[in-house]
């Protein structure tokens, strides 16, 4: 990788960093790290999600039992305002993240129109 | 998203535009484009990748068809001078962009590490 742009990205790494949405996500997931109840539900939420993307991706069958377990962690969830504050901090974070890559990628993806 | 973070990906865009990776990746291109036999061998790989990537994702299994036809199209490819630069210079272009993402996805990465 050319300096420039290596120089470059390290600068947008540092303003990545420093947005309202980065701090806004640290300050979120720092507050369900502290939180017990939380982080025991969080970390189940994300069991649950990665159990079933994988057999997804797999084309395997979410049993009865794992839809009945993903809908109640869901309701526990949306029930515990410090992990919905994490899961809208991540969203804004994603969605940046999303705003970067469309400007950053722009000539790869007219190269390929 | 921040006007200064918005700034430097722009900033950014223009640089990876510039690289010598993007230039000979148009070029490589190009040149398949020019090149009716080229053109057609690598729709052809285009579209055989695409559906067995799709039938992976969806978990269905490659018919004896597919894979022979995915066999013949990249035996054609490793003949092809043109395509392979082309090839190649996609290679390029992919790892100078996971490079990016490492330097720049990094406050995320380790927020969840
Ligand atoms: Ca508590
Ligand atoms: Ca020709």
């Amino acid at each position: 990788m050319a300096v420039n742009i290596y120089d470059t990205a390290n600068q947008l790494e540092q303003e990545l960093r420093n947005t309202e949405e980065f701090t806004t996500l640290e300050t979120a997931f720092g507050a369900v790290k502290e939180d017990e109840e939380a982080s025991r539900v969080f970390n189940e939420f994300r069991q649950v999600q990665q159990t079933i993307q994988q057999k997804q991706m797999m084309g395997q069958e979410i049993s009865e039992e794992e839809a009945a377990q993903a809908q109640e962690v869901s309701t526990k969830i949306s029930q515990n305002e410090i992990i919905t504050k994490l899961l809208e901090a991540e969203k804004q974070v994603g969605q940046m993240i999303d705003d970067i890559n469309q400007v950053v990628l722009k000539p790869v993806r007219e190269l390929y129109q």
